[in-house]
């Protein structure tokens, strides 16, 4: 059997994933170059040089301008070949039609790594595309990396590494983008927050490294303690999901915003990086898999990237709000529930305690409205918060109202407030639950000692509660399903017969059933399975809707009868003979696994029968799955309480369910050369689990 | 026949609801008096009597303070009864024990306008609403008008009225909310997004003057053109559905932020106002029925009226993108599609002409991505726009990325961007289309340009996306469904027999029927029907559960063994003998009408079966709803398409489905004494609408 590893895509792509390459040169050179440094403001060739001259001191800088000018007051070089000593890093700004020739430059001079911010690459269609290839194969050959092209640069603040456009200030987020814009965009909301950057690196096109290369890499990286990425290409998406997962487990989340949620982007991303985007519901299973924390906006990120900082991978369910108001109090509550996390009721003795700490008015059984009591006493906040996280059946806290704010009634109340805030970061430090406020003076002084002390805090209410809601759906990172060796014998035949033996051989249930090529075969097939039986004519694509399928044939009669119908209308090659199976006696499935040309093999789970186009109650996972993650993947259907029994019918058998969709999951993961396999429906009862049609599509 | 109007709550709130009053010594007093004007800054009697102080000179300002302190440097009156002139508008902001006494005080004093800032009323509890409700028939006796208690206050700026505790910048939004700290929060959001206010009323507990009456006043305002609404309890939801519908029709957009959306936030709202929530669908229902805009948040409240502002109430469904960068192209269509908004891809020639204006690595199809064309031409972003606009396929346009930040790169730059912005003000205005633009940099000089020209300016993609959905989301403001007369004869009787012949009577179509006491009975009335029957037996609460529903009895031994068993086990008054449907030639709903304490009869449609309780795939609306609406609303639920005839099935007739439905609202709508009407299943076919199961339960 020929083994197979996580590394499904091109030559490159595989080089890239399997080997964690050696980033030093990239992120730490002892020397640096700079081609295509200019005096021209509106130029990057000036904006890099800028930079990096900055590091001039730490690490030998040289400009290289091809006219020799001296630029910024330094003499330039007219060329690489002028070095004597190698050159570690080389970044590249000259014009397209000069980049190549600037490569071997580059690697002439002994480069190990390069950052190619030159545009006009693969992202201008086939031409470019087999330019960009051509460079990435001498890159790799002399062993060095290349980041971009088309990208805005490289900066790792622990080694004072500046070779952006813009300085970014010191901390702890490596920030990986593929595009320029949103790169500076995610900077500023990160930068607003309080958040600065151990790296940032502008992945451009990825010809050569990619993004699950930098992932892998920063996760081992000591300075950086999260891992922000905007990524439209996941190259090859396995490597990709391997890298999130390594970080999680080093205690490092990633952060993903990523495009393809609608049509339109995915049209966008096709036209700007000319690369293939995958399915939204692909990213989400992807993301599921490798504990990746999937945003939907810069804002967003910046915010969840706060309070992951603040708080690490907790989980956040069951939230306490606490408002110097009716208001507030309401809208936090449903914010929050809109968001998917709980605001319970608290326990009698909770509210009893509150109930003695706060005025008759006070609201006291979560959500808390102070009423008052903040204005009388603002140290109200702190007592009422200590009380309320001292409670086991609250995870995490929301306070949201004026706290911030009360300084503009007054120096007096001002500094009480300030040392109310200092207090609130320490009983927030001491329980190690994560508490988040909304405050209408977000810019105040006791606003930030919070943000100081650990307490994110926001401008918005929703804002708050999105940023707690990131933490609700931390997922433990289970070790990942790795793709199975690829099965000997490659699945050649497609008809229905064949796809149900494949089935029935990897485990999966199918009523009983002959292959039958004349009535009188038929007629001594159904008497051996017994009446009503289901006729199926072979050799056709689509057989329901050609009138290819008989049900419930009650007699000889009725199966002899509707034979000679399809023999004059189909003329099929045989026929199937099989018991029928009794739907009202379950629920049906829908199990299918699809290839998708990023992530590999992808299992869909839903409801099926007409609810599958009418409701898509669906669920993915990258495949294969084991049986309690299929389990899972049915309770997440929001019709998942069909399964357990409504309305006095009983439930099905969930274990049976979740075995069979473990084992066709991992049928198709062993065999590459099926685009997809399906069984719908998949009938699942209070008993068994039982195919009732299958389907096998070959790439 | 009793008349009815839409005043279904209790005499006061009748008395608000029906007759439009009197607020001209609210909102424009000749003579304004302070109850409880203080020296100390911690006291609202301080801060209103500061503001009250800068009206002396547009109207006679009186500070009345119970030891005739001189106040802020001015003389006071130790009480009301020492003005000789009779006052307009008393502001009270004494201790609740003195509360009612000045209120004597004020009315004596001639005061038809009170403004209650005093707490501790109907928020307390029970007593405190009956003391509440003593005030309210004094205050309503002489014909004034109360807002308030437990308010802060009021303000118009277009009389020049300042008696809220801070000032507010004018304009021409009016804010109404229930909240004080809610207050503060919506108006700085507002403000901050360059918006002005007409008024602001602080609603307090709605003793007297309720959100209704304000609505009302406020739709008649010259200087008011966009009303901002928070509220928890809506009064005579009827009366706030008029009222917001009267403000849409002229032209003034209602938007409303409120709480009710959780669980935790209704326990929350009855211990803040102590009073009533309604369920968030009914809300919804009241809003659609009104073209209110609902939205979750202070801050998505100020992001819709900026846009409704600029726009007016126009649609908003396919939008172009333009951004200048893949990066932000892609994100803007997710968002706004995420927001249930439309980006469509572009007709070949509209592409084709965007072609020839930008790059070739350009994106062209929507999402634009100008790819470089905006640093090599800021007014590239104006011709684009024109362009786009243009079109007749494009509703509106987000403009997303780093215009208004070009600037940055020099004043060359900055001053062209600025004209460009100028530029994209006047094309807006010439195609009004709405545009929105989200910038990296939303404080520069171009982007104050683009919002002082009506062009709404956002510093997250998200918000400029859900600006946009708002305007999707107007629904045409139909009449509204008036309550019909109630009928005569109110309902008594609620077994299934009697529910079955009163929805019968009122045009519901059921299956052929008879009511019968014994087994020869039971069986001549089946020979007449034809077999299969259904057997119910009488006199149960819930049939089904309780085994007194037999179903597809063949004949008539079956029938008879049927009967035995419940004789014997349920010791029926009599059994209901109906013909069978067959529930595989159609689609089970669920209609019911629900009497809510605040908005009256509300219906609902579902899908039903088992289904109703698994996917609670319900619409609602006011009841009652018309054929047309009933449409909609089915045409609304998620699995409509099963309606439509999916997979070979035949689709049901809509019609028919339809005017059932609005048989099924008429009739509870006319019987206020059912509080609970439902016909389920209700079995529609390609041919009928048939009542299978029918329950009526009593206010």
């Amino acid at each position: 059997m020929g083994q197979r590893t996580s590394c499904t895509g091109s030559r490159g792509k595989l080089m890239s994933a399997c080997n964690a390459r050696d980033l030093s040169a990239l992120f730490n050179p002892q020397s640096v170059a700079v081609l295509g440094a200019s005096n021209d403001e509106s130029k990057y060739g000036n904006w890099l040089s800028v930079q990096a001259l900055r590091m001039d001191g730490h690490r030998t800088v040289h400009l290289v301008n091809r006219r020799g000018e001296s630029v910024l007051g330094q003499p330039t070089l007219r060329s690489l070949s002028e070095l004597t000593d190698p050159v570690d890093l080389v970044v590249i700004t000259v014009p397209s039609h000069g980049f190549e020739e600037a490569v071997d430059d580059a690697l002439s001079a002994g480069a190990t790594a390069i950052v190619g911010v030159t545009a006009g690459f693969a992202e201008l269609g086939t031409q470019g595309r087999e330019l960009q290839e051509r460079i990435v194969s001498q890159v790799r050959a002399k062993g060095a990396v290349l980041v971009g092209p088309n990208c805005l640069g490289v900066l790792d603040t622990t080694t004072n590494l500046t070779l952006a456009s813009n300085p970014l200030p010191a901390g702890r987020v490596a920030l990986l983008s593929q595009s320029g814009n949103m790169a500076l965009e995610l900077s500023s909301f990160l930068a607003e927050r309080g958040q600065g950057f151990s790296r940032f690196v502008s992945l451009g096109n990825q010809a050569d490294l990619g993004v699950a290369d930098l992932i892998k890499d920063c996760a081992a990286h000591e300075g950086t303690d999260l891992i922000a990425v905007y990524c439209e290409d996941f190259g090859d998406g396995r490597a990709f999901v391997d890298a999130a997962a390594q970080a999680a487990r080093a205690g490092k989340p990633v952060i993903l915003l990523t495009v393809g949620g609608s049509e339109a982007s995915q049209r966008g991303a096709m036209s700007h990086t000319g690369s293939l985007t995958s399915d939204t519901a692909v990213i989400d299973a992807a993301c599921d898999a490798a504990g990746v924390y999937r945003v939907a906006s810069p804002r967003a990120l910046a915010d969840a990237a706060a309070t992951l900082l603040s708080f690490g991978a907790v989980d956040a369910t069951n939230v306490g709000v606490i408002a110097d108001g009716g208001g507030h109090a309401g809208v936090g509550a449903d914010v929050l529930s809109a968001h998917g996390l709980s605001v319970p009721e608290f326990p009698a003795p909770l509210s009893e305690a509150l109930k003695n700490q706060l005025p008759p008015s006070a609201a006291v059984s979560n959500p808390v409205d102070l009423a008052g009591a903040g204005e009388q006493d603002i140290t109200s906040f702190a007592t009422v918060l200590e009380t309320v996280l001292s409670s086991d059946c609250i995870d995490a806290v929301l306070i949201s109202g004026y706290f911030g704010g009360y300084g503009d009634y007054g120096d007096h109340l001002g500094q009480a407030e300030i040392e109310t805030a200092r207090q609130i970061t320490r009983i927030v430090a001491r329980h190690g639950k994560p508490v988040v406020v909304h405050t209408m003076r977000s810019t105040s002084a006791a606003a930030q000692v919070l943000a100081d002390g650990q307490v994110p805090v926001f401008a918005a209410i929703e804002d708050a509660a999105a940023s707690l809601a990131v933490l609700h759906h931390t997922r433990p990172v289970r070790p990942l399903a790795v793709l199975p060796a690829t099965a000997e014998c490659p699945v050649q035949a497609t008809e229905y017969w064949d796809a149900r033996e494949l089935l029935r051989q990897a485990g999966v249930t199918f009523p009983q059933a002959r292959l039958v090529g004349n009535n009188t075969d038929a007629a001594a097939a159904a008497g051996e399975i017994g009446y009503p039986v289901a006729l199926k004519a072979m050799g056709l694509l689509h057989k329901s809707d050609s009138g290819g399928v008989a049900l419930n044939l009650a007699s000889e009669t009725e199966l002899i009868n509707a034979m000679t119908r399809m023999d004059s209308a189909l003329h099929p090659p045989g026929y199937c003979v099989e018991a029928m199976a009794d739907l009202a006696e379950g629920v049906e499935l829908i199990v299918g696994v699809q290839i998708d040309p990023r992530f590999g093999p992808v299992a869909m789970v839903g409801l099926g029968g007409i609810y599958t186009e009418v409701l898509a109650d669906v669920a993915f996972a990258l495949a294969p799955v084991d049986a309690p993650t299929a389990r899972a993947l049915l309770e997440k259907l929001r019709a998942a309480a069909l399964l357990y029994g409504v309305r006095g019918r009983p439930a099905v058998d969930l274990d049976q369910a979740a075995s069979t969709i473990a084992a066709i999951t991992e049928l198709a993961a062993a065999h590459p050369e099926i685009a997809e396999l399906e069984v719908n429906p998949l009938l699942v009862t209070p008993t068994r689990a039982l195919g009732l049609d299958a389907r096998v599509v070959l790439a």
